[in-house]
């Protein structure tokens, strides 16, 4: 009776999620790592310009491609954060990063195009190609590389398949790696070389602990940018992000966004603008993911986790389950019934290695990190 | 450079929005009666919702369906509003009735599935239909059947398409007609008995001026129902409506939900449940485009507009350009232009014979559409 396209994986976090909720509905005290959302509120000077808006309560539809203070804003932190001019004639505000995604997907390819990802990675991206036809080609890779996707990578899979684009992650999820300023240089000119259409998701910047972060705008104009408030800018509720088009794609773009989905919602429009200023308020919060993720980074390998991918970003850590488990589906499965802790089977990253692996988000409040190891560890010895 | 399935219509009206908007910045009073938006606020008991959630300011991915205590409100509708049973299971919370399009279209049918649509129609049930390779089998309506879809005329299709959907809305945009009750019951009925699946797009239910409403639940349980909180509710810019699903589709749209939405914003969700409190509020909105119907179906021969469909419900009126008139689109820039009045060809909404209609919101304030309607008399005569 459903579509055949419909039969693609679920997003096992949110059924993680969903299942948690119910849990915490009959009264059980679940914390959380299973979804990349953080703990922190969003910022006070985002929360009173929604207050400003409340007051005159005029919320209406705006232009497709998102209201003209917030375009600007954006293009103004281009400027500031990478030394980069973009016109915001080019940027269009999306309903968070997954309307970016679908947006470009549609814009950019036809039904049987061929798109390159980094296995593991975020599941959404292979999920939503597939129920629009596209094919997702997942490159695997793992400590060799620093599970960084290389330019090699890219030649010898556009070699095999004939690639129609590439999406790469940095900071990346679920692993939290980093690709090196110089390594993004050599995809994105491999990629442009080959008219292959490169899209980078730059939603965790910001979010980069030693390394410092650049946009694949450095390199090339053609490239297209996914973006969002919902990582550093800590707006997930609000669903608000934008992409960055080049000149080909912005009217294509823009007619699909009018009928898809009309406008992004106008209060987190507003609240988005205001959040730039709020960069102190962000900091503390960012200071505390590392404080998290030293804490993480320490425990995982006493409680028997092994293989623990190098976590220079994002808030989350992937690491292969300890020894003696019997596969990560029944390992989240059992912790989150037994210590009430949520996490996240490997399997909605990678589809042929995830049954090994989970993530686990460390973007909760320190002391929930704390309990929620703690709780794993008692399981362990219990 | 752009994917080929991205060469759909744009959506007009949109594109009016965009224009109007950057007259406004120049400074331009414009008058809108392009886009149907209520000018009246959110109600008052939605805002203080979303202030109270403001306060604490967690606002976060929700399950992918939505949350629980939306899901129950909209459940109790209907049985207050039409004594239908509907179990919340079956509600999925939507970022508008946008993405209600889009899930449906997804969850329900293969590229290639043929799917009837009355002409004229809303421009982006056959813009998105396009863009997911769905092919869209426009039925044209006219005055013999006061612009209405009958069983006849989805009898006549399907034994010429061999349809896989059929998606009706009532009342109806850009015409303002309702459907019968005993004729959505034999389209229902029909549709059921050849396994065609129906959508009925309830969107502009509660906006419905002397003939009671039906939804298509109470012949079937089989339909896929749209709806939102964007017209009688007043929520247009907060991107939130819903759909009730039957149960072969209910786990296909989540899943497609979680990789390509997420979850719809919290706050509108929140925000949205409290709404169903303002019926008193509401209601006096709904008094107002009364009036204003009652206006502009004065006004609209007396300007020379000709073959006015039933002005029955929404707050649409669609008509046929005054003779002499060379076209709808020069006619509606003229307008713009001149007169500083926005409103919407009929191209977007009838492909074949749109050219010589244009549709007019009367869901702004009496005074705006009175002053709209002098200035337009006022070109005609100057």
């Amino acid at each position: 009776m459903a579509s055949k396209r419909s039969d693609i994986d679920p997003f096992r976090a949110m059924d993680v999620l969903a299942e948690a909720n119910r849990m915490i509905a009959r009264g059980d005290r679940v914390l959380s790592l299973a979804v990349g959302q953080p703990a922190a509120p969003v910022p006070q000077v985002a929360r009173d310009a929604a207050r400003s808006m409340l007051d005159h309560g005029r919320i209406a539809y705006t232009d497709a491609l998102g209201r003209q203070d917030l375009r600007e804003r954006i293009a103004r932190h281009y400027a500031d954060a990478y030394g980069q001019t973009v016109d915001a004639a080019q940027i269009m505000i999306t309903t968070g990063s997954s309307a970016g995604f679908n947006l470009t997907f549609l814009a950019a390819f036809d039904p049987g195009d061929k798109i390159a990802l980094a296995a593991p990675g975020y599941p959404a991206y292979r999920n939503i190609l597939r129920a629009l036809g596209l094919v997702p080609v997942e490159i695997e890779v793992d400590r060799t590389t620093g599970y960084i996707l290389t330019a090699e990578h890219l030649r010898a899979a556009h070699e095999e398949h004939r690639l129609a684009g590439v999406l790469i992650a940095s900071p990346a999820n679920p692993t939290g790696t980093v690709t090196p300023r110089d390594e993004l240089r050599r995809l994105v000119e491999y990629a442009d070389a080959e008219d292959i259409r490169f899209v980078s998701d730059e939603i965790y910047h910001g979010l980069a602990y030693g390394r410092a972060e650049a946009t694949a705008l450095e390199f090339s104009d053609r490239p297209i940018i996914v973006n969002s408030f919902s990582k550093y800018y800590c707006m997930t509720g609000w669903r608000i992000g934008w992409l960055i088009l080049p000149n080909a794609l912005l009217r294509a773009a823009e007619r699909i966004g009018q009928s898809l989905y009309i406008s992004a919602p106008e209060l987190s429009q507003f609240a988005a603008t205001a959040v730039f200023d709020a960069a102190a308020e962000l900091d503390v919060v960012r200071d505390g993911y590392v404080k998290n993720r030293d804490l993480i980074a320490r425990r995982l390998p006493q409680l028997g986790f092994r293989d623990i991918a190098p976590i220079d970003g994002a808030f989350y850590a992937y690491a292969a389950i300890p020894e003696g488990e019997s596969g990560a589906t029944q390992f989240a499965a059992d912790i989150l019934q037994r210590c009430h802790v949520a996490i996240t089977p490997g399997t909605d990253f990678d589809t042929r290695r995830g049954e090994n692996f989970v993530r686990l988000s460390y973007a909760c409040d320190h002391a929930t990190l704390a309990e929620a190891l703690d709780r794993i560890a008692d399981r362990r010895t219990g």
